[in-house]
């Protein structure tokens, strides 16, 4: 009996895996043989997608958020004609290849986000889901109308962030959200039973999901589950697919052997034979080839009918057209100054919140929220409406308090393009996000996090709530720029850098209370360079970030005579971007240096040098008014002129 | 008509709750008001507590998830005669007072673990359940069988961390865990309607769970319903109580005004005024104090009578006691040499796995596991069987793919206190759990986490596996040890240091590969002093962690006729905890030093000084085999050793 051509291009994939992982040796071919079918049945009959333009904005989005079976995606992305050969797919997770061990956002290659870490993918979709229902909203189906699929399995689900993304897709009644989830039964200790023996499909039930079971080998009720899918348009569906790991290979199918190594000469061979597949590794049959052709043309098609439909819409509606292009080609982003007195008390969260309603007039991609703490990091965008399931145009996102899924999430429509997003909580909750934050760092991605009541000083909630070590921890983050600006002045510019900010996730770190609105006369733009003189002096430097600028200003009149200089440096990144001489220009050469910030001194020994003096809070802090613990902590410009003072002239 | 004595109890919580709030002018005081009639059907009933020894092992546990609420908590403890003064309950939220802001683990007062962070308390009380199911399994129900109660918030069950501690509570069937979920409705940013609309009783009986829903105000239906989930011996129990925030208060009832400030004088009298509460601000009626000694005595004969138990049972079966003292008394722990030979290839994730396994056996408190990672992360205790619904005298933990609620759980045991718990994953999974360790952290207790697959040298699985920054995030947390041995020997000493560290959380971070077990004659014990001159030179100092030990040493034989030192540093902190001398004899005085660790460089200039070298890698790895990851960062001894003499000389 000669086999399909359905079936040759899910044995494929199949074989194109087994060789991969084997040649590698090291990987993951049993999800990619247990969700052949699934991938075919997907790809072949129902995706949308133009290989020779990837970036088609109305193509449908793929995450593929159990990412160790990226053999699964090689090969599909191949079969498809996207630019991966055959030779990168045969020296899988080596050095200078594209296709390494899990799946790293590549578009030119159809590769739409990073996976590997669990969950993280799941949160993707539905922050891409959540963009197209968005600007399918702004823009009209016309414009704006695909499909977000994804493959998940039982690490996704059993993952915090996960749940916390399909709690929010359920609410948010995301009816384009299509995910197919690989229950194989099998993790990598062994039969999931060992762990996790919830009932999934009642669970996204509750989530208010609509849910399907389903053979996930048989591809005719696959086919079927996937337009029953897309005819529920209210809620978001998730395809529970019985599989078989490792399926087809004679003795490790159903085992957890399956899941994480190679299959060995031996088994491989068999396992081929079984199939009767008998062409050298690496090496595709015309037929699947041909199956994938068709694939291809039926989503290059749809791009061009799209295409016509554009230019159309266009030609009829110039201020479309417009709009199109401030939301998917913007401009350099000028954030004016804010305005306030010199002297006033103004927490940096409502700087920050000004600037964000500042910008969002001229700026109708910025879309965010928090993670329900938007009236405490003031993250509101006035009058743009909260995107709901029934009004997915509104531009302010109700997280719940769902950080995590909150960074996925910001991550997705981010990667999802169009959009400019950010999430918002409290410094301290950062780090129920983390996970996210170093994918967007990993992909180089432009997220905004908005982390506001960034010190001890946020006060009476003490110090679960207080961050002691999450500057650092943020700063050791590679690609992340982490700005702490010094008052509201500085907010305004730290934005600015940030919205302009393409390559990298960048945090903007919030007071809770209010700090004076320093006078910056002359150094107008500087928070770009990361660090700057804001206070000229030549005896010795004080360096600090964020609500202790002032401080260290106050502390230097309180030392005359010396002559104190005052270093703003509320992004230490940029700062250490600058050459060589502006930055000795800055902190001085031979001159004593101290750094004062509210928070763990790690890493500020390679600013101020041997010597030098770290002033901070290398404990955690303690449930008080802020007043008191600045004292309690010496954190008052007495405190910090007599603590310099104590270390010019230790022998006083 | 006069009120209960019960209704007294709940309206004194209200008034004190509401005073303390006006008091310290922040707090919240909706929940204890909508909470209080919960809490005193609860604790008047059914709580078994002896506040005269709150260190009761047998006594219920009691966890406030919900902690923004802790005046719910401080009532209660206060009225039920913990030492927690009515002066202190006036000094909510003050320097010095321990009625912080969010409840911090202390167990003479009553405070069984510090929460606020949302989802962590939801952990804590799953791990605090296992412990309980656990130690019953070992000692039999007549010296270990208690409940696990606690109150969740709509707060607590978005959060990831406590879905997956859900599920995994129900897949163990904890049948003594009886949640009471405070249904309000509302959250920060208004109505849960905007971000929150799942059904959540039907999502846990999806999880497993046992689940009734309630008037949480009709304290009958709250009696009988904890009653049912009492009864309901195999599942764990939540109870869904539709409750009103801020109950009873004439306008900000049903609202998140609520939720998170004081209501105000005005609001604060009239909500008095409809209770006909005419007490002055912190007065607790005699009946309160009467209604809560009845519940005092209900505990405090159930620990007489335990302690009867006790001693017949210690008596008729001398082994018990002698195992009850190792568990609840436990010795310092001696690691014996693991017998591996000098030159050997050992990863020390393998070698850690051999220290388990040893200690282990007179250690049988020690219990752990992974998230679904103990194949890679060698943590398996060999034959002592996995803890299951049915057996949950097995040590080995099977914590799914649920690194958050592993964290969370693993601390809920030691708060429990009798066990001796870790958790285990790769290093760059560490993010996922993140807010749980630092808990353990604040709370000074000491969880072990295992981290294996430490570097970029995991090799092939690549960026999303390979931490980078990892290392520095977690040494600038305040009270937690990061223990990163260079070879099975210095594993052995790591696990000995931690396993005898009471004071706060240890992380032991392990390589995958293998690395050279070294000649260690003349430094044994070392690894306790943090760092220490493992091969003695005058000219150069190498300090180096983890498996760039040996490449330190192969280096330092490269740059002879330089007489170069090396210093392992398994251990910043302990080495940093040394006296002066000590640490000026390691590091020598005035000699040129270099810092090699395949990590971000963060921090190490703190170690190395002015002018010093620190090679590391400060940017995301690839995924290529670990030697060719190691010739291309530069970490192969001859790499370094080019390095050094480059950055010795610049001149050549």
């Amino acid at each position: 009996m000669t086999p399909s051509v359905e079936q040759t291009a899910a044995d494929t994939i199949k074989a194109l895996s087994m060789d991969a992982v084997q040649a590698a040796n090291s990987g993951h071919p049993g999800m990619p043989m247990g969700m052949a079918d699934l991938a075919v049945v997907l790809w072949g009959q129902f995706i949308r997608l133009d290989p020779g333009q990837p970036a088609w904005p109305d193509r449908d989005r793929f995450v593929l958020s159990n990412g160790h079976g990226s053999m699964l995606l090689y090969s599909l992305l191949h079969l498809m004609g996207y630019p991966l050969s055959l030779e990168e797919i045969a020296n899988f997770r080596q050095w200078g290849f594209p296709t390494a061990g899990h799946p790293e956002r590549e578009l030119p290659l159809g590769i739409e986000t990073t996976t590997g870490p669990l969950g993280q993918g799941f949160g993707n979709g539905v922050g891409m889901a959540m963009a197209e229902a968005h600007l399918r909203a702004v823009f009209g189906p016309e414009l704006v109308d695909h499909y977000t699929y994804g493959f998940v399995s039982d690490g996704d689900l059993m993952e915090g962030v996960a749940s916390e993304a399909a709690s929010l897709a359920g609410h948010l009644g995301l009816g384009k959200l299509i995910y197919i989830y690989d229950d194989n039964e099998i993790s990598i200790e062994g039969s999931t039973g060992l762990a996790f023996s919830e009932d999934v499909p009642a669970r996204f039930d509750a989530y208010g999901w609509h849910t399907v079971s389903i053979d996930g080998h048989d591809r005719q009720a696959i086919a079927e589950a996937i337009r029953e899918a897309q005819s529920v348009t209210d809620r978001p569906t998730l395809i529970a697919a019985r599989t078989h790991i490792g399926h087809g290979a004679p003795t490790v199918q159903d085992t957890a052997d399956a899941h994480g190594k190679p299959l060995g000469d031996e088994e491989l061979a068999r396992t081929k034979e079984l199939m009767g597949w008998e062409l050298p590794p690496f090496t595709v049959p015309d037929a699947a080839y041909q199956f994938f052709a068709q694939a291809r043309e039926r989503g290059a098609a749809a791009h061009r009918e799209w295409d016509v439909r554009r230019r159309q819409v266009f030609d009829d509606d110039p201020a479309r057209a417009e709009l199109w292009k401030a939301y998917w080609n913007p401009v350099a982003v000028k954030v004016d100054p804010l305005g306030f007195e010199v002297g006033a008390s103004v927490a940096t969260r409502k700087a920050s919140g000004a600037v964000i309603n500042q910008v969002a007039v001229s700026m109708p991609s910025l879309i965010g929220g928090s993670a329900d703490l938007a009236p405490s990091t003031n993250t509101i965008i006035d009058g743009a409406g909260d995107f709901a399931a029934d009004r997915p145009g509104g531009r302010n996102l109700r997280f719940g308090v769902r950080e995590h899924a909150m960074g996925a999430v910001v991550n997705g429509m981010v990667l999802h393009g169009g959009l400019r997003a950010y999430g918002a909580t409290f410094l301290t909750f950062s780090d129920y996000m983390r996970p996210s934050v170093r994918l967007a760092a990993l992909m180089e991605i432009p997220s905004i996090w908005v982390w506001t009541h960034d010190s001890v000083f946020l006060g009476e909630d003490g110090p679960t709530h207080q961050p002691v070590e999450h500057l650092a921890s943020l700063r050791a983050m590679p690609n992340m720029w982490v700005l702490r600006p010094g008052d509201a002045t500085e907010t305004a510019e730290a934005w600015e850098l940030v919205l302009n900010r393409r390559q990298g996730p960048s945090a903007i770190i919030l007071t809770r209370q209010g700090v004076p609105v320093l006078d910056r006369s002359g150094a107008e733009g500087l928070v770009a360079r990361g660090g700057y003189v804001l206070r000229p002096g030549d005896d010795v430097v004080l360096i600090a970030t964020g609500s202790e600028l002032h401080v260290a200003l106050g502390a230097a009149e309180l030392l005359a005579p010396l002559s104190v200089r005052v270093v703003s440096m509320p992004c230490v990144e940029a700062f250490l971007a600058q050459d060589e001489s502006y930055r000795s220009e800055v902190l001085g050469v031979g001159l004593p240096r101290a750094s004062i910030e509210a928070a763990a001194t790690f890493g500020w020994d390679r600013i101020v040098g041997d010597g030098g003096l770290t002033i901070g809070i290398d404990h955690f802090g303690a449930s008080a008014p802020a007043t008191v613990l600045a004292e309690q902590y010496g954190f008052t410009p007495e405190a910090v002129a007599s603590a310099v003072s104590g270390w010019l002239e230790p022998s006083n």
